[in-house]
């Protein structure tokens, strides 16, 4: 691998020059775009280095160096998510789209201005480098959305039949603000329960192209940045406890907040907004809108007497418009009607639904039915 | 998926359980681990919250959130990297003492002390449950050795043969003191080129359990967490730059260095630390140590007039007992004897060897000869 002065100095790369680099069309990953030698280094010029600009990202060195500006004695706010959904490429967007929100998502729930976001790709050989063309050009756009910056990134490539094209893994620095506390220990009886829209697009979406369970539906992912949405919020109302409810859905997140805060909380099924598109495909799918994923929803906790400020709030974003109040915390031991007798001694941190006829019934986590790879 | 309060309320989980909770012998990764719903919960708290006990991790929220503490006016470091090793168990190590260890590494040559890192695991459904605490074992321990915090993860689990049993992402987040400046563009001629011990031996020891080309060597991987030896380092010494040098060795990360700097490297092949073990190993297989992948060694440029001094600093820690001098920085322009003549007008940035033979070589970035999955 050494290369004599005499004779080929002036020769890049040596005689096994990869593709990347060479003219565009048809070019795949190869193995050599993960060996960390100059495939790699021109993959990562041609690919991301022209569509992430931020200085930081640009040193290529080991670690992103930042000045701590942002600081100004809030609290750091650090996450990371892997991101494997299948396909890559899916109604409303894409993995790169979808990486991006979700860690953006990721901070501002948590009450977090997004600041940094990492990338980390494990591609396969054989992937069509336009289509991760097309992936990093739609995180750009995301970061650009979101205000973010793309610093500190990895490539690796895995043998064909060892992977499955991309999978992202994303990570994200943010700050909060002093003074803001978020959490589902903050929920108190008579709180209202809102989210933004409507249930289970992303989900849906994304299983109307799975190979042998593909569709027709008009259902786009709801996938998008929420950080601007939950600033506008913060800014009109105290909130308790936010959460994005991707995997799992609004369920599995109400269900966490039940029990974190040793609360029932009760959701009113005829107020849960799902749009007829949904409502039809999930009806095909035999699948509860619940328990579906969501990419540009988040799930909010507010005292009752500033639900009014919160809506506003929400519904003058372009990302809120439809937002709605889905349920209320109640009384530790209250028993709603509609509840049978049975259960009115079990309910502390339970989730319930009163369904659209009326009688009311427990929520449970889910298992045994897999919907995997949704984000 | 919705459960009724008569009936059903008693039954955790409704009647698809996973087996994850159950008897652990023999136990699997499916597809439900990876949905965001019970199955998932129970890896999470099994594997993961019984051996990482931060309560910014327990708290499992979307974003781990922490006090700004660590700030103090300095700069903040951002690292992330993927983990695809093949295999992921090797002598002298896993993937996840490689990722912890890869990821603390990154923080420390730029600097920083390693704070928080993130974890997030693409599984292939059927990796044994068993493998995956292995590694968590490790990771934990390498965690402690290195004083850092994992506070953040995620868990996907993808088909089989959608992936190769285990992929870690790791991010990092490190504070750099007020003060510490480190880069390419302060090295000057006339500067040295240390490394704490020997060359090659985690690239050698992953080889050695590639399928197809095991062969016995005594070689361990170096892999280990450096911030420590890195302290004392910065602690003895002026340091110019720094990095590990993992993914094309040596010689890429001092490639790196000289173009960055604009002046010519000199590395003195009689200096090279390669120990008898990896000499053997990279014979029988017509590598270069110089391009071979290290997990545990940093390469380090101080002024001359300091080089006993981070000498003394680094042998005094054990892991650089082998502590040596393996270069020198030219001026530009310079051409050290044994050049040829054709070359001497090309020796701005660019990185020399001088053979044991005498004559000096100029070394060029490998490429089309990949060792993929070494990391």
């Amino acid at each position: 691998m050494t290369e004599p002065v005499n004779g080929g100095a002036g020769r890049p790369g040596g005689s096994g020059e990869a593709p990347a680099g060479s003219a565009p069309a048809g070019r795949r990953i190869g193995l050599s775009h993960g060996d960390g030698g100059l495939a790699t280094r021109r993959l990562v010029e041609e690919v991301f280095l022209s569509r992430f600009r931020h200085p930081a990202l640009h040193a290529l060195g080991d670690s992103a160096v930042l000045d701590w500006e942002a600081s100004r004695g809030g609290r750091l706010a650090f996450t990371t998510d892997a991101f494997v959904v299948e396909p890559a490429f899916f109604p409303g967007g894409d993995i790169g789209r979808l990486a991006v929100c979700g860690t953006v998502n990721d901070l501002a729930v948590a009450g977090a201005s997004p600041w940094l976001i990492s990338a980390a790709f494990v591609l396969e050989e054989g992937l069509p480098v336009s289509e991760l063309e097309s992936i990093a050009d739609s995180m750009a756009s995301a970061a650009e959305e979101a205000g973010v910056s793309l610093v500190a990134g990895d490539t690796k490539v895995v043998q064909h039949g060892r992977g499955d094209g991309c999978y992202i893994t994303t990570g994200g620095v943010g700050v909060i603000p002093p003074g803001l506390e978020l959490g589902p220990h903050l929920i108190r009886p008579g709180d209202l329960i809102l989210i933004n829209g409507g249930l289970g697009e992303h989900g849906l979406a994304v299983l109307s192209r799975r190979p042998g369970l593909a569709f027709d539906t008009p259902v786009k992912s709801d996938c998008a940045p929420l950080n601007g949405l939950i600033r506008a919020l913060l800014q009109a109302s105290r909130v308790r406890f936010m959460r994005d409810p991707t995997r799992g859905g609004v369920a599995t997140v109400l269900l966490e907040a039940a029990a974190a805060s040793g609360l029932p909380l009760l959701l009113e099924e005829e107020a849960l907004p799902v749009s007829p598109a949904v409502r039809a495909g999930v009806e095909v799918l035999g699948l509860d809108p619940l328990y579906l994923a969501n990419e540009g929803k988040v799930v909010a906790v507010v005292p009752a007497s500033e639900a009014d400020a919160a809506l506003s709030a929400l519904r003058g974003h372009p990302l809120g418009r439809e937002a709605c109040v889905i349920g209320r915390v109640l009384e530790a031991g209250e028993a709603p009607d509609g509840i049978s007798r049975g259960a009115r001694g079990r309910t502390g941190g339970v989730l319930l639904l009163r369904t659209a006829l009326g009688p009311v019934r427990r929520l449970s986590a889910f298992s045994g039915e897999p919907l995997p790879r949704i984000c």
